[in-house]
C-alpha cells in the first residue's frame, strides 16, 4: 500500500452489526435477525449531515476502500473514488460502505449458519430485492444516528438502490449519484443472468445449492458465470485494444499483433487455449469461483433482474420519482453496453418528466462497463462538483 | 408447405458424395477418405456456369431451401432467400449446399464410425479450418463438374468461406457475397466461443467428447453454448421490442407491457423462471440441445476463431485479397452486434486497397445477426441485384 498511501484511507477494519428487528421482505418472507457488515471512513460531523452511503453492485463487498492490512496488495473496489482528497473526499465526508444482506462478505447471507438447522441458509436463504436492501440500509444510518445522507453514491446494481432511497425515503438523502446503471434491466441484460444462473444450478456440484453441505463448491458454474459477465462488462474496443489485433481504417494493417496468439503465431489446431483473450477469461473465472458464493451470485442476479421501481406506481415509473426531492447525478460511460448511455438517458427523462433535479454527463472510456470502477479525470471530477455542492450546502462545515 | 409452393424449389432429396483421396488439413493432419452431404436447386445449364455455392454459419448444413417431405414443418434454413423467383433465383442458377466436414447433418464428421474403431470419431475427429472445408467444397465441384462458380455465397462463417474461395481460387468464381462477416474474429468473438466451448467441455456427460461410447450427451453444456449464441445472434433492441418494456424518449411510458413476467406481473420471488426471454432461452437452447453434435459444436467455433487469411501472407489482409479477381458484394446490418457493420468496412478497406472489386450495403434491422436469415426487402434486392449482374455476364443464358 505504499504508493498509495498519500490519498489512501490506509488501515480500515470492519464492524459488524447486528439487527435483531424481523425484517419483512418484499417477497413476504421473514428475516428474523441479521448481520451487516460495515467499512467507515472519514469523520462523522457534529451536525452528523456529512455521512454518505455507498452501495455496492454484483460482485461487490463493503471493502470499497484501503486495506485490512498492511500486507493487503489491492485495496477496497472503488479506492480509486474514495479518500483524502479524491472524488469521494473523505477530508469532508464521513463514508459508510456496506455489504448487503444476501452477500458473502460477512453480512448475514446464504454461507451464514441458520441458527434453527445449525447449516448454512444456503438456497434457504430468501431471495432478496433492492428494495429489501434499501430497508437494512435504513436501519444501520438509525443505529448510525444518521438523520440525512448527504449522498447515496452506487454503480450498476448499486445505482438502482440509490434510485429506491430517492423514492422510498425522499426526506432521508441530499443527493443520489447513479453511474453506469438503469431504471430497470433489458431483456438481454435478463437473459445474460438467467444464462449465469442456468450455469451455476446446472453444475453438478450445486446440490440444489447446499453444496457447502457435501463439501462442494460449483465452480465450474460459477466460473461459467463470470467469464460471461467479465465479456459483457468489458467493451468490444477494450478488448480490441487488449488482445486483438487492431485494424485502423487509414492503415490496414495490425496496429498491434501481440498477445493474440499464445504462442507468438503458432496455432495448436487442437481444441486448446490458443489465443490470449481465453486464457485470460480463464483466469478471471478461476479467481472469482474460489472467492465468491454461488448462491449469493443467484440473489444479486435476480435483485437485478426484478428491480422495477414503476411496479409500485401503476408501472409509472414517472409516478414513481415524483415525490423524489433529491438532486440526482447520472454518469454513463460510453461503451458500456450492458448499462449503455440510452439506459441512463432514458432515467434522465423520466427524472425531468417528474420535475426532478438531475445533472448527467456521459463519459468517453474505452473500458465498458468496468469503466465505472476506473478514475477517468472527467468522471472523478463530475463526482466532486457534485459533492462539493452538497457539501456547501450542509450547515455545518466543521466537524 | 402449401403456403410457400409458389416460390418454394418444393420437396428436394439430399445426395451423399464419397471422396476417397486423403485430405490433408492445415494441421497436417489427414482425413483419408470422407463424405459429403449436399442438396441442390434448380438445374445445372449446358455450360455449366450457372452453379452457386451456399456455405452454412456455425449450425447450419445443406439443408437450405425447400422441404424433405411433405410433412416437413419448416423448410431449409435459407429458404426465404433461395428458390424460383427470389433473391437466389433457382430460375437461373444452380444452387449447391453443402454440409461442410465435421458437421452433424451427413457429411463425416464426429459422430460419424471411424472404420478403424468401429466407434464415432468423437473427438478424434481433427480440427478442420475455413481452408479445410474450400479444399474439400473444391473436390465437390469437380465431381459435379464445375468449371467457375458463378458465386459463392455465405452468412457469418459462410462468408469467410467464400473470401478463402476468393483467395486461395480466384480464377474458380465469379463472384463471392460475404454477409455479416468479418475478416477475422474479434477478441469478444473469440471469448464468447470459448465460453461455449467450456460450457461443453466442463459438462460432466461430456466424456472428454467421447459422450455417443457411454450414450451419453453434454446437453447443459450444449443449452448453455446456444443460449449465449441466442443472446449475441439477438440484438438489444430485438429483444427489448420481443420481451421489454419499451421506452420511449417522447412518451416516458412503456410502449408495450405485454410478456415480460410470465405470469401477468406477478414475481415470484423465487429463483424461478419470471421473465419470458428467460423461458425462450430455455426452449432454444434446449431445442438444439438435442438436435446437435456437441464436437461439431467445439469444431465450428475453433473454425471460427483461427480464420484469419493473413497468415499467409505476412499478416497483411491486403496481400491475401491481392490475387483475387472475382467481384465482391459485402453485406452487413445496423443492430449487428457480434459481426458489426464495423467489421464488414474493415473488409471493404481491405479489398479496396487490394483493388477489388467490391460493392458493399449496410442493411437496417433490428434483428442482429439473425438478420441474415431474415427476408428484408433491401437485402434480399442487394442480393438480386448482383447475381443477375453475374447472371448477364454468363455466356450461355439458355440451359
Amino acid at each position: 500500500m505504499a504508493n498509495s498511501s498519500i490519498t489512501s484511507v490506509g488501515i480500515v477494519t470492519p464492524e459488524v452489526f447486528h439487527f435483531k428487528d424481523p425484517l419483512i421482505l418484499r417477497s413476504g418472507k421473514i428475516i428474523p435477525y441479521y448481520d451487516l457488515i460495515t467499512e467507515s471512513y472519514g469523520e462523522l460531523n457534529k451536525k452528523k449531515d456529512n455521512a454518505i452511503l455507498i452501495c455496492h453492485a454484483l460482485s461487490g463487498d463493503h471493502h470499497a476502500a484501503g486495506f485490512h492490512s498492511e500486507s493487503e496488495k489491492k485495496p477496497g473496489w472503488w479506492d480509486s473514488a474514495i479518500g483524502p482528497g479524491k472524488a469521494i473526499d473523505t477530508n469532508l465526508f464521513y463514508v459508510v460502505s456496506v455489504n448487503n444482506l444476501g452477500g458473502c462478505g460477512g453480512s448475514t447471507g446464504p454461507t451464514s449458519v441458520n441458527s434453527v438447522t445449525g447449516k448454512p441458509f444456503g438456497p434457504d436463504f430468501p431471495v432478496i430485492t433492492v428494495a429489501d436492501w434499501v430497508e437494512s440500509q435504513k436501519r444501520l444510518m438509525e443505529v448510525l444516528n444518521i438523520e440525512k445522507w448527504a449522498a447515496v453514491i452506487g454503480g450498476s446494481l448499486g445505482g438502482m438502490q440509490a434510485q429506491h432511497w430517492a423514492i422510498e425515503y425522499p426526506e432521508k438523502l441530499r443527493g443520489a449519484i447513479c453511474i453506469a446503471s438503469a431504471a430497470k434491466l433489458s431483456a438481454q441484460n435478463i437473459a445474460f443472468n438467467e444464462v449465469a444462473r442456468h450455469s451455476i444450478t446446472k453444475d453438478p456440484n450445486f446440490h440444489d445449492g447446499r453444496y457447502l453441505e457435501h463439501n462442494s463448491n460449483p465452480k465450474q458454474g460459477l466460473m461459467l458465470a463470470r467469464m460471461i459477465g467479465h465479456i459483457t462488462y468489458l467493451s468490444d474496443s477494450a478488448m480490441r485494444l487488449k488482445f486483438g489485433k487492431e485494424f485502423t481504417g487509414d492503415q490496414l494493417k495490425p496496429e498491434k499483433n501481440v498477445g493474440r496468439n499464445l504462442k507468438s503465431g503458432e496455432l495448436s489446431y487442437e481444441l486448446n487455449v490458443d489465443f490470449e483473450v481465453e486464457s485470460y477469461l480463464h483466469y478471471q473465472g478461476e479467481r472469482f469461483s474460489n472467492n465468491f458464493d454461488a448462491n449469493t451470485y443467484l440473489l444479486m442476479t435476480k435483485a437485478l433482474d426484478y428491480f422495477d421501481p414503476s411496479t409500485d406506481f401503476n408501472n409509472d415509473l414517472s409516478e414513481a420519482f415524483a415525490g423524489a426531492t433529491c438532486k440526482f447525478l447520472l454518469i454513463s460511460f460510453s461503451t458500456d453496453w450492458r448499462f449503455p448511455p440510452e439506459r441512463s438517458r432514458e432515467l434522465v427523462e423520466i427524472l425531468l418528466s417528474a420535475s426532478c433535479d438531475v445533472s448527467y454527463i456521459e463519459i468517453e472510456a474505452d473500458e465498458g462497463h468496468d469503466a465505472f470502477l476506473m478514475p477517468i479525470p472527467k468522471y472523478m471530477e463530475a463526482l466532486r462538483a457534485f459533492l462539493k455542492n452538497i457539501y456547501n450546502e450542509l450547515e455545518d462545515h466543521a466537524s
